[in-house]
């Protein structure tokens, strides 16, 4: 855990870092929140994750809790003080604390704002340590996936079943037409068939990742191809490579789906290139992923 | 606000009742919550609450804080405690603290048990006086509604609307077949064309409304006949009367959706009817709900 985390404008030792039961991010699920790596001193993606953060909040109408500017420094500040160089920052902004009810307060209240930092180990630097196994799964969460909410019970509970079967994400599709829509916390890549790179396109269905948008400005700047059209999970199992983007695992090959492999169940030459383009990205060599 | 709350084994003020900021319903929503009608200091259809609660939680695989017998007393402590006979009981129960990971647990942690209770006005008498609006909205919370999660960010969207539009409840119905659902915390009714009282049959669709059990049995006993048989949106603006039921609500005429009146826009004779018969329930006139 955390051992100093920032709570509405007070640093706190973790034990003591509480808020309220009436706040409506415990009520409600009322809330934003983002995840962002901190790798060697310095956020990776940073601005991508703010502006994300401030969309979200948008889309349901909650103000951000401070500028821009000053949230930057507290993020600083939050890591400065836990001394953590190489870590994940989580910040959650719900809608403040009120008396119990659905509709927003009617006399406003203060959002609130939880920043914590963990540390995790290295970022490694051996591509076939990384690969792991997912399995596919329905999509059961609500039609706004595109807001990044802390509604996440059905995302747990996916997570929850992939660890079950020795996997670290589920892929999640929609069970009318079997399109994989995205994992539980991490946007889903495949080399199909064909060597095309895949991920489907952004609307409400899926979350606009960070990560994946970072990847895709490396892609065109290296001039490599990739096409932002769904898969189903037929064309997963068909696939030659699979792999998936967060701001916690960067790139991740995938090398084995529902316990079959995919392709010949090692990580492919396409996901090593693109976990060593993703490496230099993290290490600063950032192009503008706009 | 609740003045005293129970929170994981203590009484506390409400302004010091807190949670840590990792308790997994801050940041996961990942709990389960009911709401009980406190009134002449007897929860109404309690048992039907608890039995509920404890069926939410086996859903998403999480242990009861306590044994039923055990939370009881809690109920009946925090209601002595606050002073309250005519109130609205809450109860949430969560997956506790831990380190931010969307898996349960790997070390099980104890389940966090919030209680609180506030007072409500009384229970209304005069059924004109209860009528009020509804508006119409697509359904876009996640596939499993049965469980009573505290993921409710759509929910709160919905009655932000209805509220903005001077209504009390959005009516939530599914956007490809028209069919409605129910409401934003609320079982949704009509009186039809043919004069039949329906509303939707259970399934993972739409919450097991202990009210809808409740006044069922009621009807059932009384010798009326009602069709748990779904209804468009389209039906719902030709029926002659509609309402909602709820543990906060109880029974309330919905005289206008969407700004039209609902058949002549008066409260019509069976919704006065249903007041009448679910007032002598509440007052203490239980049938077994079975």
């Amino acid at each position: 855990m955390s051992k100093i985390a920032y709570v509405n404008g007070r640093y706190l030792r973790q034990p003591e870092a509480s808020v309220n039961i009436e706040d409506r991010g415990y009520q409600f699920g009322d809330g934003i929140y983002e995840v962002v790596h901190l790798y060697d001193g310095r956020y990776v993606d940073e601005e991508l994750h703010l502006a994300r953060l401030e969309r979200s909040l948008r889309e349901i109408r909650l103000p951000m809790p401070m500028s821009r500017a000053a949230l930057r420094l507290v993020l600083r500040e939050v890591a400065r003080r836990n001394r953590v160089t190489e870590g994940l920052l989580y910040m959650q902004v719900t809608r403040g604390v009120a008396r119990r009810d659905h509709p927003f307060p009617a006399r406003p209240v203060p959002p609130a704002l939880v920043v914590t930092v963990k540390r995790v180990p290295p970022y490694p630097t051996d591509v076939d340590k990384w690969q792991a196994s997912a399995i596919t799964l329905p999509d059961l969460r609500w039609a706004r996936r595109d807001i990044k909410s802390v509604n996440l019970l059905p995302n747990c509970l996916a997570r929850q079943a992939a660890r079950e079967q020795g996997a670290i994400e589920a892929v999640l599709y929609d069970e009318a037409t079997g399109i994989v829509n995205e994992g539980a916390a991490t946007t889903f890549w495949i080399v199909d068939e064909q060597g095309a790179i895949r991920t489907r396109y952004l609307d409400q269905v899926i979350l606009p990742g960070c990560t994946r948008a970072a990847l895709m400005a490396e892609l065109r700047a290296e001039g490599i191809a990739f096409d932002e059209r769904p898969y189903t999970v037929e064309e997963l199992r068909m696939a030659r490579e699979a792999f998936l983007t967060s701001a916690t695992s960067f790139v991740r090959p995938i090398t084995k789906i529902d316990g079959a492999p995919v392709g010949d169940g090692k990580v492919g030459p396409v996901v090593r290139r693109l976990f060593d383009i993703f490496a230099r990205h993290v290490k600063g060599d950032i192009r503008n992923a706009a």
